[in-house]
């Protein structure tokens, strides 16, 4: 079984619920993607960097997200990031979701794909990009 | 080919794009999301009605989207909302977006679990949702 | 007293809620700025056009608002944009936010500063933008 | 001068930032009600619990931001909470928030009044939270 690339916590707050009195679902997409923007800002290519200075950019062409237990304003959520798999042009991401109880309350995938920053046509996976999601720095704990 | 419960348009605004200069990813959701309420509210059986006044709720228990074509701030786009199918407790619409030059730019899909409100426990999907489901209202355009 | 430049409704979306059940107060911005790009839109000289094609800039400096009544999921609001003044370098609007018994809900204003867009040094106001601002359209409804 | 209640961080997310590339206004007020969740949450005063289980609200009635210097994608932000002051009915909290070079980037202000919850009658700011206001719980950083 695969290790996570990186854990990390996030509390559920106001802006994140609905009237519904629970996390709103799009909600759950901005928290993940900030656990995927922590682990490329640890891993010394952020985002930032990539949108100022490189040559390709990763955008998502697919992102789907299984919600299993309501979240709540307040809850203390788990994020645990995976590498799912890569091919030639494109990485997926998984996220697994865990509350206090350890129970899973969410699992979410983001697919990215490799493309010049200027044709906008697929590349081959940076193989700096290829090094960071696969050089398995586990259990650092934000 | 099924036809559309519900035809829709919107523009995308400054808050729903990013740093890259695009739509950020989990804007879509909410792009979708706003649309399906629309269709709730012009059936006359809208999400306000369901949190205050009935007995269910219809919470999402899935969700995806598919990005095709980037899109841009100010950008006009038309949002084609599907019934995709039903379940004796669940219900799946499909979403299909498009631009001015009728380029498909994202396709979405959102799962709605019928449940109780009280138990939380599922319930077979409400009678009164079925038939606005099922109705076929099409070609109204907002 | 001043014609509104326009007038715009919005309908309350889920995503706008919160846990406790009413409009979150940061949404309102969100509205309202939609409601000036939506006439910035109309009178052709959209924020994508000053993004992509302008050498100046708008960003706002100062925003503010005052929540009169709770605006619920569902609300048809209608948003009514006015010029509160100008200055060298800068415009302010004002935002009034009506519901359908035609209480004021909300008030708002945002200060947008003239900037160049290399330099980034105030500017004055560019004269296109005067002209937009001041040439009064009136009852324009979205 | 009055001591900070509370410090926090805070890192700049792609969904926080637009197509202009900078923080976008209202995110700012997202960034600024979290921290004041945060510190409501560890003063055992959730918004959480006062939403579940006490007779009050707290609804911000007014807010408002100055922008000084634009904010990226990955910037690291630090904020500082103060009481700004109260009334008999109300309580305005005050944030400044720095960049790494501790530069002041922005300031905002958020007004609460304390309502009865069944009535939605304004009524004294309760005990318990005078108490939270005015503890002088200094240094704290998440």
């Amino acid at each position: 079984m695969k290790a996570a690339l990186f854990k990390s916590h996030y509390q559920i707050k106001l802006a994140d619920t609905d009237a519904a009195g629970v996390l709103y679902f799009s909600s759950l997409y901005d928290i993940i993607h900030g656990v995927y923007e922590s682990y490329m800002h640890i891993s010394s290519l952020s985002l930032k960097k990539i949108i100022d200075e490189k040559n390709y950019f990763l955008p998502i062409i697919h992102s789907e997200a299984d919600y299993k237990q309501f979240m709540l304003l307040g809850d203390m959520i788990q994020i645990q990031l995976f590498l799912d798999n890569t091919s030639q042009h494109t990485f997926t991401l998984r996220y697994e979701l865990y509350n206090k109880k350890e129970q899973k309350t969410a699992l979410a995938k983001t697919v990215h794909l490799s493309i010049d920053k200027t044709t906008t046509q697929k590349i081959n996976l940076p193989d700096e990009l290829i090094y960071i999601l696969t050089k398995n720095i586990t259990n650092i704990t934000k």
